[in-house]
């Protein structure tokens, strides 16, 4: 199994090193790709490569969007190309975007950053095993970079 | 026939066990398959996994979109993919997502959820016997999650 | 020639009537081929079986939105994936969708359903006789579900 | 070198005869095919049609979009269509789109109607001719509708 | 290798002119192909055509959007296409895009344009030695147009 890391300039922060981490503690025995461009917009192709010249069997996409209307919208095109590569391909990408303006201070970005990444790097492990690896945890208000918000049961 | 249920991981309620029991209710004679993703943009491409790897006839996609600004662009973007996968494939997804902001409280929220996924349980298996099986019921008003909205006839 | 024409359980009004009852007034000596659906998302693919599996040369799509933001954003999403199927088939849909909120009543809504549906029915009819058929209209400011807004000529 | 013209009902204006015009004026010594629809959703497949059945090598869409917001929505709509038929085809599709609400009055409208429409109709011509025929033009604020804006230089 | 540079007439500022000049300094020993059209929208199948009729490895899509919310739907739609321009050719667009209104006066936005087009030339040359060979400044908060934001790391 081969796992796609494709990362940005642009991020103020080495989410590649989360994922890279997070990957050797899970004891992944398998090999990983990194792929690095300028920004989020240009991480669909990235991972579509990653797919089809590398063979990768599924991609995490790292990218960390600006604060402004006109960012927001390039996250939007950056997400539509990473939909379309996964419809594409048949595999999997997880995108993990933190954005700049979802933490109040560079401290908490840096954890949000870190925990999302990471918490995907374990998804990303377990997809690889097959399509109910995750169904233990369906239902129950999982989150990345957050706490989780638990599941609503009938009272 | 085989129906698929992808679910996730980010959903407050366990959908999933409102599919299989309507289903179930249904004496629903054939077969299912589950695919379990993080959160709903991992949706699309499970879907067209359940179709072209799994043989599955109509696939129910199961999510529940955050209350955020960036999370109705994220079920924008996961609605945009299952267009494009029910076009790649010539066959139907019944998607039933449930904002986390269109209930006023929990228990509501569960009982919307539970609604909607079993109309649309119900729905699945009448598009699998034929593309007329629900004319009976065009143009009534019908509704999945709430009440019925009713037909208007000339006065 | 096989016109096809898709509609859904969660319109307020049996829109198929009027196009079916139109076709008949014109005369139209070819097939029509129903397709029902849950709701306006579910038509794109509707459609698409309709080209492909019932061989059909156009369809009109017949939806209506609701009130709510997050009808308007089902609207477009279901719009994009009608541009998508004429682009995959080379052949015509004619969407009419009749949003809730466009009429001040139930009464208005009914004349506002009948006349735009009717009139795209004719327009079906005309556009399957060639590319060129409806040039006699062009420019002059022609309208569905109202009053038509006229041409500007230079003064 | 053969040029298509799409161009729709819905619009309060002959927008065809100006670019028929202006194709005379320049001596364009191809043949032209027209295609008239409904609305301006129903351009993209009409585009693709006039290249792929009557073997254009370039199309002028000519559309006026209305002043609602539901009117901005179908034209983004149309506009995306209209970029996925280029993709499809490898042919430009110059899309001249006025909006209603982007002149004062009707005497405006009709100006920016034919000075767009003819100005475009140029350059379809030139764009025929090889991919740097319009070189000397670029980066100098050209526009179609008003007057030019004009190049900024280093001061 | 060859890398092309599409670029537009709307553009108020030579924006071919830096990239031209970058490649230079740069010693590129590759080629260049240029193709020019009227405006953003019309950029993506240049793009495409660059790569497939003229065998470039990369294109770098040099345009201005305007400072309306028109301008910003047309900005919209043509990343959109230049994303599906990527995807279909499994080639990189590196989309230098100034828009009208990011700055506060002519000599700013000549400025941010030559910065961004040249820093996108530097990138483009790299992204073609391979795909690791911008690693070394991942997640260093690096921007084109304006200065760097630089790296956050844990405290």
């Amino acid at each position: 199994m081969k796992i796609g890391i494709a990362d940005t300039m642009f991020s103020r922060i080495n989410m590649f090193a989360f994922a890279e981490q997070q990957l050797k503690e899970l004891n992944f025995s398998g090999d990983t790709e990194r792929y690095t461009v300028p920004g989020i917009k240009d991480l669909p192709v990235a991972c579509k490569i990653l797919f089809e010249k590398f063979n990768c069997d599924l991609v995490i996409a790292l990218g960390m969007p600006g604060k402004e209307k006109i960012d927001k919208t390039c996250s939007h095109e950056a997400s539509l190309g990473i939909q379309a590569v996964q419809l594409m391909t048949n595999k999997h990408i997880l995108e993990v975007f933190v954005h700049l303006d979802e933490a109040k201070n560079e401290k908490q970005l840096f954890e949000i950053s870190e925990n999302r990444t990471k918490k995907h790097a374990i998804n990303a492990v377990k997809l690889l095993e097959g399509k109910t690896a995750l169904s233990d945890l369906a239902g129950k208000g999982i989150r990345q970079g957050f706490s989780n918000a638990g599941e609503i049961k009938n009272e």
